[in-house]
Parts: C-alpha cells; sequence; structure tokens
C-alpha cells in the first residue's frame, strides 16, 4: 500500500505540466552548453560547463528515476523504444571516462541529448513516427536504386579506373562518386574528363541521371499516393461517421420494407 | 455633421478606382527611383531624385492621411496590419536623416516602400496572407530539421575541428556549412576534406543529406495533403449547397414518413 | 463553281494523311539541314545545303499555300494562332537577305521552322496549349517574386557594391546575382566573400532562399490544387453522365409524389 | 508420360521456395564477385575468381535449363521478356572469350547478371513494370522538351560558336551544355562568358531554365493527376464492390415500382 502511494506521488510529479516544461528547459539548455563547447573558450568557463555538464547528467538522472518509479508496471516501461533511448542517453553519459578514445564517444553522446527534444515533445514524437512508418514502404525502390547505382558503379570502375583513381578507385568509391553525379556536384567534370578518353561516355552519365530520376519520381509518387490513399480512407470514414449519414444499404432496406407493406395492402 | 461629411468625401476619394490605379503607378514609380540609384547617375540626375524622392514621400503621407481620414471609426484604422505597415513606412521617411549610419536605414525604408505594392492589391495580399497561415503548419518540421542540424553540427565542429576552421569552426559556422552541404553547393570538396582525416565520413555526410531530404519531403507531403484536404472539404460543401442536393438522411427522413403513413392506413 | 471544286481538291490534299507525313518528314529533315549546318563542313556540302534550304523554304511555300486555298472562309484561316505562325516564318524565309545583321536573323528564323513540328502535331500543340493555359494562373506568384527579387537586388546592390562590382553593380545585374543564388549555383561564393564585410550578411541570403523557396512551393502547389481541381469536376461530371445516375435531387422528387399519393388516399 | 513426369519434377524444383532463395544468394554471391574484381587483388585471388566466376555461370546454365525444362509448353517460356533476358545473359557469359576488346564486353555482360536480382524478385519486376508503364505517357513531352533543347542547341552554336569550342562546337555539343545548364552545374560560367560577347544573352539562359522548369513541371503535374486517377477509378470500383452498396440507379428503380403499386391502388 505505501508503496503504491509512492509511485502515484512520482506519477503526480510526472504528469506535471510544470516537470514537463522543466524538463525540455534543461534539454534546451543542455543543447546550448553543447554548442558552447564548440567554441574556444577561457579555462574558467570550460570548468564551468563541467560543471553545468555534470548538473544536467544527475537532473536527467533523476528525471528518469521518476519516470521509472512513477510506472506502475515496471515492465511496461521498457516496451517503449523512446524510454530504452532516453534510459540508454542517461546511464552512459554517468560512466566516467578517462581514456581520450572514450572522450570523444562521451561527447557525442551528450550531442544525443538534444534528441531527448524528440522523446519529449509529442508532436515530434508523431512526425518521428510517420517518417519510420514511411521507411519499408521505401525498401523496394532504394533496393532497385542500389542495384542501379552498383551496376552503373561496376561499369565506371572497370572502364574509367586508370582516367581518375581517385573518383572510380573501386566500387565503393565509384559509387560514392555517382552518388555526387546524382547531386549535380561538379558532375560535367567528371563527365568531361572521362569523355577525352571515351567520347561516347556523356551517355553513360546521361542514362544513369534519367534511371536515378526516373526512380526517384517514382518514390515520391508512391508515397504521395499512399499518404493520399490514407487520407481518403480516413476522410470517408470520418465523413460518414460524424454525420451520422445512413448508408445507400439502409435506404434501401427501407424502400424495401415499403413494397412489402404496399403488397400487403394489395392483397 | 460638417466632419461626416468630410469623411464621406475622403471615403469616395479612397474608393475611387483611378485613385487606386494612382498610387499604384506612384509605388511603382517609386520602385523605379529606388532601381534608379543603384546606378552610378550623374550629380543632376541625383540632385533630380532626392527631389523626386520628397515628392513619393508627400504623396504616400497625403494618401496615408485621406485614408486615415476616410474610415468612419479611427481606432479600426490601425487594427490592420496592413495599415500600421504603410503607416510606418511612410512616417520613418518623414523622419530628417543627416547621420550617415541612419542614411543607410533611410535607404532601406524607402526600399521597403515596394511592399507597399502588397498591401495595395488585395490578390498579393490574399497570397501574402494563405502563404503566412502555411507557417504554423511548418513549424514543427522546422524544429525537427532545426534539432537534426544542431545535431550534425556539434559533431561536425568536434570532430573537423582541426581540419578547416573556416567551416566548421564553431556551432554557428558548421550549421552554415551543413545548410551549403544541403543544397549540394560543392559540397563533395568539404566531405573529400574530411574523409583525408577519416576516411568514413562519407557517412556523415551521406546520413545528413539523407535525414534532411526525408524531412523535406515529409514537410512537402505534409503541405500537399493538408492543402487538398482543405480543397475536398470545401469541395463537398459546395457541390451540396450549390445544386441544393437533399443530403441522404433528408431523404432517409422522407422515407421513414411513407412509412408511418403506410402503418396508419394499415390499422 | 469552278473555284469551289478547286477548293475542295485542296481541302482533300490537305486532310490526306499521307500529306501530314510528308510535311512532317521535311520538318524534321529541315531540322536536320539546320542541324548539319552547326558543324564545320566543306564547301560543296555548304553549296548542297544551301539549295536543300531554298527547296525546304519552297515546300513550305506550296504546303502553306495549299493549306490557305483549302479554307472554304478565307477569313478563318488568319483566326488561327498557328497558322498565321505558319505563315509568319514561311514567308519571312522567301525574304532575300544580303547585309551580314539581317543573314542572322535569317538564319534564327530558319531555326524557328523547328517550331512548326508543334503546330503540325495535335498532341504537342494541346500540351504548349495547357502550359500557356496554366501562364495566368501563376501572374500574382511571378509578380510576387519579381518584388521579393527587386526588394533583395535593391538591398544588395545598396550594401555590397562596393564588394564585387561584377555581382552588385547595379540592381538589374543584382538580380541576375540573386537568380543564380536561388539557383544554388556557386552561391556560397558570393555569400562568403560579401560575410567578410558585413559577417551577419548570411542572414540576407538565407532569408531570401527561404523567401523564393515558400513562394515556390506556393506556386507548385497552386498548380497541383488547380489541376486537381479540374480532374475531379471532369470525373464527377462524366461518372454521373456515363452511367446516367439519377442525382438525389431527383430521389426527393420522387418521394414527395409517393408522398403526396399516400396523403390523398388517407382522405 | 515419362516426359511428363520429368517436366513436373522440375516444375517442383522451380516452385521450391529453398531454390529461390538459392538463386538469389547466388546472385547476390556474383554481385559481390564483381564488385570484388575493381579492387586491386594478388594474383591467387584472382585466379580464385575467375574458378568462382565459372561456378557461378554454371549454377545460372543449370537453374536457366530447369526453369526451362519445367515449362509445360516450351513456347510459353520465350514469351516472357524476362526469360529471354535471362537466358541470353547466361548463354553469352558461356561463349568464351579471347579477345581483348570482346574481353570487355564479357566483364560487361558480368555486371548485367546482376539485374537478374530485378527479374527475380517478383516486386522488383512490378516497380519496372510500373516505370516502364509510364514511359509512353512521357512521350511527347520528352518530345517538346528535345524540340526545345533542339532549337535552343541551334541558336547557341550559331551565336555562341567562336566564344567557347568547347561547349558550343556544334549542335551535339551545345546540347549537352545545355543539359549541364538546365542541372544548374557552373551554369553561370558559362553564361558570363557568353555575356561578355552578348551582353544581353543573359535572356537566351533565363528564358530557356524557364521553359525547360516549366515542361519539367508539366510532365510531374501529367504523371501525378494520371497515377491519382488510376487510384481513384480503382477506389471507386473498390469501395462499391466491396460493401455491394446499391447504386442510386437500383434505389430509383425501386422507388418506381412503389409508385406503381400505389397508382394501381388508387384506380
Amino acid at each position: 500500500m505505501r508503496q503504491n502511494s509512492w509511485q502515484s506521488r512520482f506519477y503526480t510529479i510526472r504528469s506535471n505540466k510544470m516537470f514537463e516544461l522543466l524538463v525540455i528547459s534543461i534539454i534546451i539548455f543542455s543543447a546550448l552548453v553543447i554548442g558552447a563547447k564548440t567554441y574556444e573558450i577561457p579555462e574558467e568557463v570550460s570548468h564551468l560547463i563541467t560543471v553545468l555538464d555534470w548538473g544536467i547528467t544527475l537532473f536527467f538522472l533523476t528525471e528518469i528515476t521518476i519516470r521509472f518509479l512513477a510506472e506502475e508496471n515496471k515492465k511496461n516501461f521498457f516496451k517503449s523504444g523512446w524510454n530504452i533511448f532516453d534510459t540508454l542517453i542517461v546511464v552512459v553519459s554517468v560512466i566516467p571516462i578517462d581514456n581520450t578514445d572514450m572522450a570523444l564517444i562521451g561527447r557525442l553522446i551528450r550531442i544525443f541529448r538534444v534528441l531527448r527534444m524528440v522523446s519529449i515533445i509529442p508532436e515530434l514524437r508523431l512526425l518521428l513516427n510517420s517518417l519510420l512508418k514511411a521507411l519499408p514502404q521505401l525498401g523496394y525502390v532504394l533496393l532497385l536504386m542500389f542495384i542501379i547505382f552498383y551496376i552503373y558503379a561496376a561499369i565506371g570502375s572497370t572502364f574509367f579506373h586508370d582516367i581518375n583513381k581517385e573518383l572510380w578507385r573501386d566500387i565503393a568509391v565509384s559509387m560514392l562518386t555517382l552518388f555526387r553525379v546524382m547531386t549535380f556536384e561538379d558532375w560535367t567534370d567528371v563527365m568531361y574528363e572521362t569523355m577525352e578518353v571515351y567520347p561516347l561516355s556523356w551517355a553513360y552519365f546521361l542514362s544513369f541521371i534519367f534511371f536515378t530520376a526516373f526512380a526517384f519520381l517514382n518514390m515520391i509518387i508512391g508515397i504521395v499516393v499512399n499518404v493520399l490513399e490514407d487520407e481518403r480512407q480516413k476522410d470517408r470514414k470520418k465523413a460518414r461517421e460524424e454525420k451520422g449519414e445512413p448508408t445507400l444499404m439502409a435506404l434501401q432496406q427501407q424502400l424495401d420494407d415499403i413494397k412489402q407493406l404496399l403488397l400487403k395492402q394489395e392483397k
């Protein structure tokens, strides 16, 4: 009984609007501290930042503890991906790091604290979820695009290997070069270079641009159509439910009833 | 009584189509004068332009006064954002400026007179309003994008700080560099430079491009879906109202009436 | 009577499918001749081309004459913009030109003969018409964009005039520079240059990019919405007409009739 | 009878899920081998790869034979474009090649084996089919765009021929330059160069960019509209069929019946 009252007390804290605002402010403050660290700062400020950093870590530790204790069923806490993400970010930044290599990773993890913004603001969480939901849809288009890239990179590194080693050394480097061509970034420089050896190599680049542009177009259309279909289905459902409009089915049923009544009368 | 007649007289002037055309011509003329000032011009023409400038200021002052006096309820005049904007632009350009620093601001304000074009042509006002209305919608996507930028800029200025100070000096400069990468402007130069130190840094740039492209796509789809939904709702309403079509609800009501009549007959 | 038979004879020729194919082939051939002229060619081939050129001109003259004579009401011929365009292209290329300046214009007009492809193939004519029909729709957005360009160009040539005369000499050159910035073509070079004098000038460029991107987005959405609305209206009409489906209105009318009959019976 | 049992045995193999997975793995493995060949590899690995290559060819030969023998009606096998493509790829890579020129082609064909991925995974085949189905739709837009390119290239190589031979030598090179301008790749460099001779040549480039952007926009809208229309038609059909909803037509028929009954009663 007593534990339950503790849990409900933590629940009250967690659900408090002020508490949420405090957490958001601390996250923003932590982002500012991360930003400040990238500037060249005098030693004393650097010390202050280290102190602030530990303060923020402590605060996040407290916050995650409160949210854990507020959960009625402790198992449910770790069912939410966002809770796991929050806990990981906080726990890892508590581990003391001395080694310089690890120090960099420590800094990285502090940077990822900014992502807690997404886990705290529901609208952003929704946005990210909708982005993730769209990913599998894109899977096959991305696979097709990868195949196009792979074939062109294989051709490219076979023929252009000796023209420019920097760009066409092997299939991996060639794929990076092709990605650059796809973004139109100085792609003509790449093309003019190969055209000096193979005058017809413009066909290679132009066909590649066409194929990727086409696949890209296909992808966008696919998403748009999918989104619109979703919208339309929601729309249709809502329109009917909200207005309580009878279906044509119901109207026909009623007409049948009337007909039966009339036929009965006739007899 | 006499004042009222004055007001109505000004109202007649303001509502006059010719008056509106005159105002538009003067705005266009003022835009041309602003444009002319950017050319290297002989002294006498420069003098003429200064005179013209004061003439335009005087005309705008008169116009805004007429529009103010034409308003029946003076308080309503300042309820419209466009009126406040117009008054500000005109009043500020009357203030005599001698200081050179202020002279620049004076020139800037004269340039913003061109924006009066928007405040005078209703179609442009409508267009701008619809742009502003779309802004809050985009708010959360822009916030998400800012978070992506912030995290990547923090990582970038941590790791690439010593590679190129011009591009990765601190978090603010890094964000500008990332914006440049997003627009594909010489982004491979930035990448090749970092790849010499961190051969795997292509993953940093490619993932950044994917994330921003994805968020951007999401934004466009969000807007399109929103706009289409609005359209469809208007469409549905109009279709029904214009043709005076009865709802299925009304048809069912009528069928019920008929049924009741038949049932009464039966008894 | 006799003239009428002549006219119908020409009409037969004009409507002949073979004649149309012949005209298309000659246009393609004329395009090839124009293309050939851009290569460095030996003198005799050049002579041949001049002869071919006159042959093509003669053929086009004959063709336009046939099409003119085939028209029953001669006035209608010049009511079609395409006929006027065709006639102009053909008539102008008949005028003998000796002056070298005019010779260039003569070559230009020969190039525009390729556009006759559009005037002859109905599908292309349809496509171009739909492009032209979309233009007035875009008018106000283009005006708004022009105002944005004008204001930014005025600010740019005021402040950056002394930094780079090539890019910011006057308002016209500044607008060209801004167009370049809009296409992201080496826009950071332009920005970095101004940032050395005005460190905050990145705000000028970023805000410009945002405004134009926003206006551009608005334009695209405007067109898409418009096109979709058109489609939906056509769709709705067709759906109803093709299936001969009664409107809900008609159903209600019928229900009213039934009700009246029942009420009459009751009396 | 015996042959039939053979055929059905091959059919069982072909339809086996494990067999399909094996084929996919071999294709992926073959892709990796192709990729490995682009790296600089020691001789013994190179030997191993040659052996693996022959192994893969043998496997593909076996597989295609099984699929051919599994077909009940041998003629149907060659009716599928994908089967012909697979057979071609496999048969050609069996032909022994000694000549060095042919060796390159041999390598190319080995690269195209990766495309067998598309022929084996049904989702990719579907995607590619939908891409191909969209092509004829785009035909006329592409023709219009080609005409725009041709006219501008003719004008460009006429006027700019002597300014930069690399870019404007003849109509073909000019078209490549214009494609570069369309992708905004260093297009201002091209323009600034011509503006030194013809100060008004910015109009040439800007109008070209506007025309192509416009045609491109038109193309996208065309595809979107087409796709949406398809979707809507499917949607409407499904909605009606699934719910078994009566048409308004049927309702009217029923109302007519009722009216007739009532009129009969009246008599």
